[in-house]
């Protein structure tokens, strides 16, 4: 969006990048997605169509690069995202980041919310709430489980939206259910639409402290084919920017687009639509 | 699906590979079809997310590798396919193929069909019931007019879904017509909607025998660029998952996959969808 | 569509490329638009298969080719162009043309509609009634301002249908406002649906001449991600396919499809969908 | 290369497609060939900058359009080839022709070379002499051994230069080698050098009627990535461009340039490549 | 390579972007070039491999950013281009360019060459030297003419390698070689060798002061398809790196690559080339 | 190559896939080589053109399937692999290896070079013998060094061909110089050419038990364009060809092909050279 970069220190909201992808266990390539993000975001004007209302002109937004990352070690990778994100904190910045694979979530939700849990809206194909994955418990397919046992979330004030496709046990999501979280499968949503299931994620997470978390590959794969784990039969475009749109008015302490794979992405698409979406989810945490 | 080698008396559904389009008139590169949907199966895991369901708890399923054919031989690949499919049959295994043209459905037909017609229900852009196409009557565009011909299909109960584009004579619907074939255009399926079409269809095709064939471009290209003559305006995978998923219960003796192209699908969703809606089939053919 | 090459005398629709994207401030590559239009369109067929009509049983259309242009001087091609279209006018044919940057549309109606404002029906992602881009008043974002500033367009029969997008002022669109435009942003147009918006366009233009725009970015990128400037969540092709028949009877003296670029187009699909809209548009011209 | 369209008898030489593939046994796409190569030919001027000359001024040339073939009928089309290829004999004119597979060169030379067997200048990566494949006597990789069995071409004044990559059968020689065709290998071509290869090449040929048929994948893949079977460690561009400028005042009755297949070449290169050496054997049949 | 962004005045050597492509006149897309470069030169580390040395331990180097265009209006871009770098040859930088097409040269020199004219280095396929194309006289097939007429080169210290393709009349090369540049076409390259040609260019230079002007498509498409006007059979990426590290010691005023046109580049590998060619172009800048 | 699948006891040299990139560190991908080489496998023949025999013909030579990983860790993942090539030795048959990334290597190493160190041929542009990188002593840019300090390879019968290209710091190759490793750069590989250089590689290692391992990066990335560090100005594909066939006599326990990255190869060109060029190290390990 041509920001001029800057400290968290000097912002509202800071934009922020993690370059990271050693939580995916398939296709990799989410390493890349801040920097094609930035890319496309050069398409992306100032004001809002519909509100005519430009964030610029009500919050300071500027851009705080990418959070510090080592491709080879996961674990520290954790600690130095977490380490970040609790600067910004302390700033007083909300962030609004663009990752990264979903693993990556799990370190803000570290930093931001290490006081009391808070709610979640997730926009996803997959749960993300598996107990481990090829013997380890920090991959891509596990954030929001780890997030739950870390008191990090509520999961009676979190909603999963759009979850889909083959699944590898039966069991997949029981703890989730079990934990109280809220799925709303695509079949489901697709039945309700999108304003009868927004109203109910707004009755969810009330009106205390949320995170939003919007995987790409929540979008049908049609508008969305660069990702690392595609499932056909998602949402549309159209429909994500109207359930950010009723976002409006919530309590968000931070938000991210997640799984924006650039090598998997040869038109650019998927990057242009997780730069707009970003510009969406900007318009709705500078508040209006 | 990551599914085992098999021969077909190991097996309740027999999945197969046609690596043939000699049928294709215009564009060709179906016959690279099943590699890469046993590619981008990989993806694919084992429960529905629907039912909770998985089909390898309930019947044996394998890969029994591709029908020999010949690239040269128009009329020998027709006779050796039907000669495997025959051997299908004959072990008491159902087929469930990815082609290939959509001419490779006749031996499919031919060697499931002898005995009795059977009923029909074809997603597709194009009606495929040509007479005969560059003076031949074997190609991709006459399989169905040849099917109802040789008593393989009774066109009472015959079904085409999705039916559009631009023809070369108003007169090539007659045929289908005039034999009793059911045609939902497009317009008609998008004004009715899924469930309404589809009742229709089990209504035409009763409980008896029936074979459901499943052409790539019946979607909107958008959702599978990669097939040979892609027409605008077609399906969403969303609504194709519906459909499959409404043949639950229905007497299927064999599906079929066919028109996935993969030099024309250079970011490879059109094979993912295409794995994605063999699974849909799988689960529908396994009984749930 | 593999149409003979003509001249106007000999049609009564002249088919015509303009390669020329000289207005294009951001991404190129519309100039090439016309031959890979021309290329898709040998995929398209003679015969409309809602209404079994073919547009060749009624007029006589034909290929003229592509207006002279100069790659390095912006106002000598308009000028250019507006006199290729004057002939066209003269020998008594109505145009239907394939860009080229959405500016090409000014020096057509140059040509078209200097005794009389027209009528404009204009399917787009932007309103293109920008004052001055880059300090320049003649670009593809300030087109229907000149237009109507000339007085070639009268700005009360004019609708607007499918923007949308951030702007870079909230200004943009008070020229259109004011001058009487109907903006039907894609926001609307989605609440309503196709039949109610184009019973209001129907209305708006009336009887009179009237000329047809489309910008294939009027379209989802994931429909048509050829172009310069794309945004998400615009219409679907069957949306535009239904919108353009609804036009059926309409006086239209001409029409266009522009911003096609194939260099952003690495599957084709996008010229694929302007060929047949432009194929849509022929049989609403032929009357039927 | 923006040349007018013509009918035979009014050109010297006579270019023209041939859009088949039907004699490919693996990846199809060349029956795309001579559209991609005419778009990519437009990138080409007039004046050869070694020469200083222009075969235009000198002869003349025109696009007399696709030979006529039928998709679905290998046989049918070598007849049909055939024909099309006496009717530009009898008019006097030679052709150069843009392929299509290999095979194509068969009718080809049945059509000039009935009188008399002509010389053969063969640049490629295989050999094309064998007997038959897939049980199939006309194929890509046998029209040369059917066009020395029919007398069409004199095997003693034949040479293949380029010939490389495992082969099937280590017999697969032999029958060239019997016949008397020279074959040069890759590696006896880059020890001696392009000079001294074809100084054989014109000793072997001599001041009769010959024949020069260029089969694309002669060249490295990194130069010609879209072809049907690529084999690396080819000729470079530059070579290839030498080889044909030394063929300079030899007895050609016609060449050809096949396998370029478009799907399989998305940046263009190859049809580029194509093209480019297409006008440099044009110039080469021209005189100069 | 990652670099700081920095002002004129704090560095010896500035790199620049010319986001310009105006002067192109059939395919555009050179003026995405500086940002795909500055994309794909993160992967270019800090010493050269044959020399052990840094430039940045020698000189201080930073990204000046991008020189003001406007995309609309070429006059006008020139100029603001020419006051750009006057700029930074009055703070006492030497200017290092990613174009860009090739006219972005002339204001180049406009700026640097005012007082005295100077020598010029051009790898190029095209010798630019067209007096006028389209009936304009500032494009990028003209700016070496003007710069000759405008005593900012003196022509007998200009030397051009790589020239070739076919051209559109055989007087092309007479202004130049009536002025005295030497042009040495890619076959007398090829003949001689990168030493000896380069030899040849140190003679001509002398010890004055030299710029160097790099088009891209000097090297065969096989390394650098993304570019607008590829020619087949030019240099090796090596035989590029050769020559340049010859003009170590030379009097280099300035230095540029141009013509990268990342929309026809999908595999980034001509982006690639040119940042590591202006990488090599630093280490000879920096003095080794 | 269409071999069939084995146990390791079954053959005499095992081909085996390694999909792990877990040591890059920056573009991923070579994870999905294994697959992509098999399929760009089935292109390959049976019999070596230039020596007219058949590998197959000579031993016995099976695919063995793809070593055990877990992308999530890859420290167990260099101990199942360890395990997995132990087992081969055990088996007495000799692997032959597509990777993966190049820290792929070390395992392999450590299950066949645990008695004596052993001789080793590196093909690649990077040393890869850095102490560390990201403070990670296990990556894709170490496992050389790692080799030599674990007294797997005899430095002094180790010789490294084809290096170059930007390094971080002028020390980097300290470690190697000074531990005996011959480093041929790149630009005194092309001044020698393959036959001297290769004849003092021969001398190098003796006949004592020697390792071939070829980074695909050797190559230019003109003929392998995918892989995750690409560097240009390196070998060709028939340089490469050549060296591998002077390899023929030599003493070899194993060789692989490393770092294919399919997302970064969107033509397949550069998994077909790596299939090609392991065809070409089996016909040596086969011994002609």
């Amino acid at each position: 969006m041509r920001l001029p970069m800057a400290r968290p220190e000097e912002v509202d909201i800071a934009l922020v990048g993690i370059p990271f992808d050693g939580g995916a266990t398939n296709r990799t390539g989410a390493r890349h997605g801040p920097r094609e993000i930035r890319n496309q975001s050069s398409l992306v004007r100032r004001v809002h169509h519909v509100t005519g209302l430009s964030p610029f002109d009500r919050i300071r937004a500027g851009d705080c690069g990418d959070a510090p990352i080592n491709p080879l070690d996961l674990m520290a990778s954790l600690e130095s995202i977490e380490a970040f994100y609790a600067e910004i904190r302390a700033a007083g910045a909300r962030p609004l980041t663009a990752g990264g694979d979903h693993l990556t979530t799990l370190p803000i939700l570290r930093a931001l919310a290490k006081q009391a849990p808070v709610g979640l809206v997730q926009f996803d194909a997959h749960s993300d709430t598996y107990d481990s994955f090829f013997g380890s418990r920090y991959n891509h397919g596990t954030p929001f489980r780890r997030a739950i046992e870390e008191g990090l979330v509520d999961p009676r004030r979190m909603i999963q939206i759009g979850i889909r496709g083959a699944i590898s046990d039966a069991a997949n999501y029981d703890f989730a259910r079990t934990a109280g979280v809220r799925i709303v499968f695509i079949e489901e949503f697709m039945a309700r639409g999108v304003a009868d299931v927004m109203a109910e994620a707004r009755a969810i997470i009330g009106d205390k402290p949320t995170y939003l978390s919007f995987d790409i590959d929540a979008l049908d794969p049609s508008f969305a084919p660069g990702t690392g784990t595609p499932e056909i039969g998602g949402m549309s475009s159209r429909e994500a920017q109207a359930m950010i749109r009723l976002m409006g008015g919530a309590h968000l302490i931070g938000a991210d687009l997640v799984e924006v794979s650039p090598p998997l992405d040869p038109s650019g698409l998927t990057a242009l639509t997780g730069a707009t979406l970003m510009f969406e989810l900007l318009c709705v945490m500078a508040g209006g």
